[in-house]
């Protein structure tokens, strides 16, 4: 039924992975390119999604006691400079503002690429006493990064996110914030974005610039690549020590603070695209979908037929987002523009339809065609969509649970990865060594530890030691 | 009552208006200055009013069919340069990136002050055909301009704001937009910060670098200074030709788009501030509030109170937003606290105040103290918050209009800015040259041409030639 114009235009994900998600961050108008080499056009279908992960996500937040402001875009390379770890991490790949108007500066001032250094020099100077502790600060903003390779929403040298960044008093508490962000944005993941996570602890070659300990969630794309899908980090008082950020304790002796940060970002919503769509486009989950719904007349030039859709759409409104198709295009063309844009229920109506006082649904990840009595339209909506979201999650979690593999040696290792995309996990030593050869042999790098240990075998998959932990391996985005 | 460590500490408004100001921002905790000069940090109180301008004024803007996006926040020189009166307006106050990476760029980048040249560049490749039109989008961003004089909120290096950039079919349709996003503004500022405004046009000397007509908002702050608070601007096809954006029209032929801007920024927190503060601090319109109502518990320490303080900010959490603060300070400080921050509402409930049924409420404003049962408190509450803010607003347009003078000429614009501040309605011959010898030896600026024109007199209030418009003429921040 739907029209092929739209669709014959993307590729099939199993003909060119790649290329489809280009095709579809396109055809679904998500993105545009621009002049400027590594920066994108967040257009309204795609900042649509963000300003959803963003009510939702920063509603979260708040339930956490979490509070919003805004830091400085620019960091003087002087304070960059403080914490010795953190500048190797992140200078080569930071943008530097050399003059301002007419004249040159007289310090160098970076576009932030994260604000650790920019909240390490306000708490500085805002913290006092064991009073103004913790201190839960989020911003949300753009950063820069000037990357090499970009792709729309993955990586890109500016992107959108949020960043979190508290003070402690102790090494416990910032532990425990530390832990329960990240517990935040699995849930998040899971419960809007309709994706399962495996949550666990970086190896210390993967961790953040500057961090004692960095966790993160790990995603499964269609194509079985890993995506890192938000990180969480604790400090300890390293940066505490390298800015001198101290407060009075009650026994009214100076003692260092102890600080994290933690971060999710707009591409998320590649993760979306990457975990549910499919070769119609984009599948949105209900939960983080602009226009929940999409009503199509069928033959609308007949009597009746918009004026029902526009009573139907004012119906569903107080529940739902829902909108009308009343463009002069054909039903077909509309179909194959929903499902491209990944609206989760199509209502198709008719003058057959309202005839008989009904109309059709159509889900946008099962396509399974409905009929409902129009009295009944607004429940069923309702059930339909919460229906949706909960198996989008249960197939992305089938799909992720039957590319998860095990290995138990190097050749195992090797031959499923020469197979097969998807986690691998495997027991390791804790060598850093061990971690290089696999990373260089196989072109995997380790995505976690993760929290949920399972005793595979006794010995390092790599050296055949006595094995520490196990740990999950992948091809990243 | 009052504690007065905390009100002490403030200079006040008729002493020293400026410093009260500098004293405000940072006692009410909006703000804090940083390592990086002429930028701020926005701290929590600061952003969540600033949240609450943007859900406000983004429900606003979407009722009228705008759309949100995203566009980078660089712009390579080259594009920066194609509107010729454009570059020259703004070049003398970007920053400019040179390197990204460790590596010099090939063309240096400016970090964006507004995104005209942007938005441009976008359209030329997103506008086709008349069907693509009109594109109203809208930006929440921070921007940068290379201000050598700072000060919060008002003036500084890097501030969010919001941008909106249309392009239309017709020179009607943009000239109505341009209109119509100013009457959001002035609404929104009435109705949501209770700052009345003066909507007017400004002169071709004070108009947008690039624009055909500017229009703008202008508030009366209590020292009797103007206040831009909003601008609005039609640039004809002026940079759709400079960009080459065309459509498709009906009849196959290619036209060039008119185009619209129109903006808002934090300064509006500054004018909230200056427009309704006292020398106790912040006065906060209940409507932007981020708290509304601050429980003080009396005698916190006696059993039942904290309780009862705990049990009237349920109830009232359903309709307001409301906190208790159960601190360990005393009543006075407390008092002075919710003070200072500008919280509307203040409830007093202590143990004898429990035993009556009763307890006490006081208007920030007025400080009138009003006694309530308990029973009626969340109706009392919602009816003095209405009142308030409609007070509030009544207040500042008595204000403006007894600060609002009249001059027919020279002498007696001379005198009045000689001995008062405030708005001056004058009448002009619409040249340059008398606006250039008012500026130069009144140190007043042309604030606009009011839409609500009076014939005060039929010659020019400085050459004496025939008058063609009443002009409003102030200092201004």
């Amino acid at each position: 039924m739907a029209d092929k114009k739209l669709v014959e235009s993307i590729t099939s994900m199993e003909e060119d992975f790649a290329q489809w998600y280009t095709d579809v961050v396109k055809k679904a108008e998500l993105i545009d390119y621009t002049s400027v080499k590594g920066c994108m056009v967040i257009k309204p279908a795609g900042y649509a999604i963000w300003e959803n992960i963003q009510k939702n996500l920063d509603a979260m937040f708040k339930e956490v006691g979490v509070q919003n402001v805004y830091l400085p875009m620019f960091i003087p390379e002087s304070l960059l400079q403080k914490e010795k770890d953190h500048v190797e991490g992140f200078a080569p790949e930071v943008a530097w503002v050399t003059h301002g108007g007419l004249a040159p500066l007289q310090e160098r001032l970076c576009v932030r690429p994260t604000s650790e250094t920019l909240f390490c020099d306000f708490y500085k100077n805002d913290i006092h006493s064991y009073r103004d502790l913790p201190r839960v600060y989020n911003q949300w903003c753009s950063v820069v990064r000037w990357e090499k390779e970009t792709r729309p929403f993955l990586r890109s040298r500016e992107f959108l996110w949020q960043e979190g960044h508290t003070a402690h008093a102790t090494a416990e508490e910032a532990e425990e914030r530390t832990i329960q962000m990240l517990n935040v944005y699995a849930k998040f993941c899971e419960d809007f974005l309709a994706i399962p996570v495996i949550k666990g602890r970086k190896t210390d070659k993967e961790k953040f610039a500057g961090a004692e300990a960095t966790y993160t969630i790990e995603a499964l794309m269609h194509d079985g690549k890993a995506l890192q899908s938000g990180t969480s980090h604790n400090f300890g008082d390293g940066f505490a020590k390298a800015f001198g950020i101290q407060y009075a304790d009650k026994d009214n002796t100076l003692k260092y603070v102890h600080q994290t940060s933690w971060g999710m970002t707009t591409r998320l919503i590649g993760a979306v695209i990457m975990v549910h769509g499919d070769d119609s486009g984009l599948v949105l989950p209900p939960r983080i979908a602009p226009t929940q719904v999409m009503i199509i007349p069928i033959q609308q030039r007949k009597e009746g037929v918009l004026d029902k859709a526009y009573e139907l759409a004012d119906s569903l409104k107080g529940s739902y987002s829902v909108k009308v198709d009343d463009s002069d295009k054909t039903p077909g063309w509309k179909f194959s523009e929903q499902e491209m844009r990944g609206i989760p229920i199509r209502v198709e109506i008719g003058p057959k339809d309202i005839e008989a006082g009904k109309c059709i649904i159509c889900r946008r990840d099962t396509r399974e065609k409905i009929e409902v009595a129009l009295s009944e339209l607004n429940q069923k909506v309702g059930e339909v969509l919460d229906t949706m979201q909960k198996e989008m999650l249960e197939r992305a979690r089938a799909h992720r649970d039957s590319h998860t593999y095990v290995a138990k040696n190097m050749e195992e290792l090797k031959s499923i990865f020469a197979e097969k995309t998807g986690f691998v996990k495997a027991m390791w030593c804790g060598c850093q060594e061990c971690e290089d050869i696999i990373k260089e042999k196989l072109s995997v790098t380790s995505r976690c530890m993760p929290f949920e240990q399972e005793q595979l075998s006794d010995t390092c998959v790599c050296c055949g030691k006595p094995a520490k932990k196990m740990v999950y391996w992948g091809k990243a985005y």
